[in-house]
């Protein structure tokens, strides 16, 4: 499929929904060849009779019926005040799944859900839970009290994961610069597994902050910790890079992109000279590089941890498509295309998500997970709708693989949100931007304007919008109305009775 | 306090406390007169023993404490599952009140929020509903089932006022022109008081799309009507212009602008060749125009119709400030300041709307009420920040008043939401954005920039991400998730028992 132009609108329809049907092949990779299936719970006896599915019921928002008529677009199947009382319990919970699309919220699902699903059309994974609701997302100015009212990943990432307020570029640090306890630490330390899979380099902010302690987010590997986080370097007694605090933290499952990091060398401690690949290895990390060998692993714990490694930076993404410019929006619309560089060895998101829940779930005490899509965030900042609607409908086919695992196992909170809002806007096909435009032809076979206007010739900037929350299952309904992104912390904390 | 330069951020936070205190004045107005009390039930009996009071607790959405610490930013006070389950009800209500933010959503309310609260503050009115989700707003190209994925306010407000998509300038009719009833129409047949309160004019699409049906929302008053909307002209046998629809369909209490359509003058019926604002009076109603007269008002009904015609066009709106320009954001922070130009003489939105409950609430079926706040979305379209702020902290008042009125009468249902997304967001202070920005010094004592970039030199344009629900009452609960904004008619109607 590499290089051919396909018509991902019209085939899309049928492909989204395959991906539904593990027995149909994912159109937009090769085929996956298929290991020799090895049982996934060879030890562990079979769980008991299931709890009561008490986890709320999921939605249905499909439009009722032709959209033209009187109450056709309607997505509301029925008055469902009962049910979603039924539903609500605060029960402990053994699972937690906690989904990051990176700078994804309103704007970037509609714009996805109006290409790929079409306007009165919905996404099975994002558009199906039951309580909804937004948080805020603001950030804190260095060694102050004081404002940022719009966030990057890193301090997004660092209030989520230990409830504290942070600065830009923190990674679990707070404003003063201490370490705080993340989520991923509390989970394990309280005996369940852990996972933490992304679509960008494990350096990154997000997944970053679940597993490592710096000050700025830059300090991937030793070199660059002994330049912009000399405290946090081995050498001077820290903790180490993000790369070498993500091996010593050891979720039990680790899966994403940034190898490159991995090259560089150990500057002190007991793997002094050695790079941080061969760290993993004598640390009995079994690594995978490619859907192959990840489809091979059987088991994931604190003795053979597994760290996929499945791209020297980010992985690529799964659409390409023209670039928004100046004007964009004032010539012909366009499709978008398979990414011709992107291989069906690298793993979906999708297949990413399935593999780790599959590796955590014979954990009998339960397990934490986080999963994010990072790259919307990526191909925003670019202004390359195609690229952000890709990353979105990946995001959605992850989602879908944890409700299904939630529906057998309603002691699973799933949680799904953004870090922050960010630039892509949906405008009039007639507008007259200022910025970058670019037109989509989509599902509903009508053009649709996507704009990018919040920086003039560099890269696209974040926004300051509250940003939507979504959950499903044991102590969902915490999710409705207003938070604050710290919340999270407190919440997942809460619902594993911590 | 004309023309004075007064430091809202500061003083806001007294003020905005103030405002929900009946005993003190509100600051950024003139000190109403108060007129002598007049009983609101001089003949109903009391209510019985109140209903339990299940409408759902309330949020209070503050944040905890210190910020810069460790959970001092989170705003869920406790665990709340069995909070929230006890409170869902779907018994039949009594009221609605339907709040629209006019081009209101996550950007808007987190701008308002920021400014005129903090960003860790939150709003008394707007933040605290139980149950929040988003819908869907796209519409259709006039005559077909094709999709435009930017609504304007004339469609939304169709959808949600009749269930039925339609395309942008529709006033309550479908795709193909025909009249669609509306819920307020429905709601009248069935017994139930009306009102429609609105900042903006009547005749402007929020609130006339409750109240007329034209195949053109410019069709105000008769010449324009002969003219855009010939099919709907009284002369050729159609209902006429807006205005006179208004009149005919006679919601029981009517207060807003657009007191200019009423001097043109009927061309055909019964009051042919009589100036509307005649009309109106050999109808009956009750016309007011300012808050003097509007607090004299002691009842509405069908033989007294209310009608407040507070201007000729839109009502001015509370705040001032720097319009948005190209770099607007490398220069200093300004404040927003009383609007020189607004007379204590006009209601705010919060006067109108407690005035309207008081005026509906005597009525033993129950009520129906609309409230618009138009101008957020007219100020938008100016790329005015302070104007659109104002405006937001004017809903978020009025919104207060509802929540009043429903805390003592458990069997009312409010929704608030906006129409359709749009241009306005909140951006790094140091961006180099194409579009136009200003710069804010909020309450938090730290700049914020707006960013307004959907049109070089015209009108700021609509977006068509979803859009933020939010509600509180019995019924609530079917808010949260994904809706489409046709789902609000379903969902009032099914409130009501209809």
């Amino acid at each position: 499929m590499k290089n051919s132009k396909i018509i991902l609108p019209v085939v899309l329809s049928t492909v989204l929904v395959a991906c539904n049907d593990e027995s149909k092949p994912v159109a937009v990779t090769k085929p996956i060849p298929t290991p020799t299936p090895v049982p996934t719970q060879p030890t562990k006896p079979n769980p008991p009779t299931p709890l009561p599915t008490d986890n709320g019921e999921l939605l249905d928002p499909s439009s009722r019926g032709d959209i033209s008529v009187n109450g056709g677009a309607t997505r509301l199947k029925k008055e469902r005040s009962e049910a979603l009382k039924a539903s609500i319990s605060n029960r402990n919970v053994k699972h937690v799944i906690l989904f990051i699309g990176d700078g994804t919220s309103e704007s970037e699902i509609t714009a996805a859900r109006n290409y790929a699903e079409g306007a009165a059309g919905y996404f099975k994974g994002l558009d199906v839970f039951p309580f909804t609701g937004a948080y805020s997302t603001y950030s804190l100015i260095k060694g102050t009290k004081s404002i940022d009212y719009v966030t990057d990943s890193a301090a997004s990432a660092t209030a989520w994961a230990t409830g504290t307020k942070s600065y830009n570029g923190a990674i679990s640090v707070d404003r003063d610069a201490k370490p705080q306890q993340t989520i991923l630490e509390l989970a394990k330390s309280a005996g369940f597994a852990t996972g933490n899979v992304t679509t960008t380099e494990l350096q990154d902010a997000t997944p970053a902050a679940l597993a490592a302690h710096v000050t700025s987010r830059k300090c991937y590997a030793p070199t660059q910790t002994s330049k912009s986080c000399p405290k946090n370097a081995l050498e001077k007694g820290g903790a180490g890079s993000i790369t070498e605090q993500l091996l010593q933290t050891k979720a039990d499952v680790t899966f994403g992109g940034g190898g490159a990091s991995f090259k560089d060398v150990a500057k002190a401690g007991t793997y002094s000279g050695k790079t941080l690949f061969d760290q993993a290895i004598a640390m009995n990390y079994q690594v995978v590089t490619d859907v192959k060998s990840m489809n091979t692993l059987t088991e994931a714990n604190q003795n053979k941890p597994v760290l996929g490694l499945f791209a020297d930076g980010n992985l690529p993404v799964m659409w390409s498509g023209p670039k928004a410019q100046v004007d964009g929006n004032k010539g012909a619309a366009s499709l978008c295309t398979a990414n011709p560089s992107r291989s069906s060895n690298t793993p979906t998101l999708k297949e990413m998500t399935a593999k780790a829940i599959d590796l955590l779930k014979t954990h009998q005490k339960g397990f934490f997970l986080q999963v994010e899509s990072g790259s919307i965030d990526k191909r925003n900042h670019a202004a390359d709708a195609c690229g952000q609607i890709g990353e979105t409908v990946a995001l959605d086919e992850a989602i879908q693989e944890a409700l299904a695992f939630a529906k057998q196992n309603p002691d699973t909170l799933i949680i799904v949100t953004g870090d922050h809002a960010h630039t892509s806007q949906i405008i009039p096909n007639d507008a007259d931007s200022p910025g970058k435009t670019v037109k989509l032809l989509t599902k509903d076979q009508v053009e649709m304007t996507i704009n990018y206007a919040t920086s003039k010739d560099g890269s696209q900037e974040h926004t300051g919008a509250q940003v939507r929350t979504a959950a499903y299952g044991p102590h969902a309904a915490n999710i409705s109305g207003l938070l604050d992104q710290t919340d999270l912390f407190f919440i997942i904390k809460k619902a594993f009775g911590l």
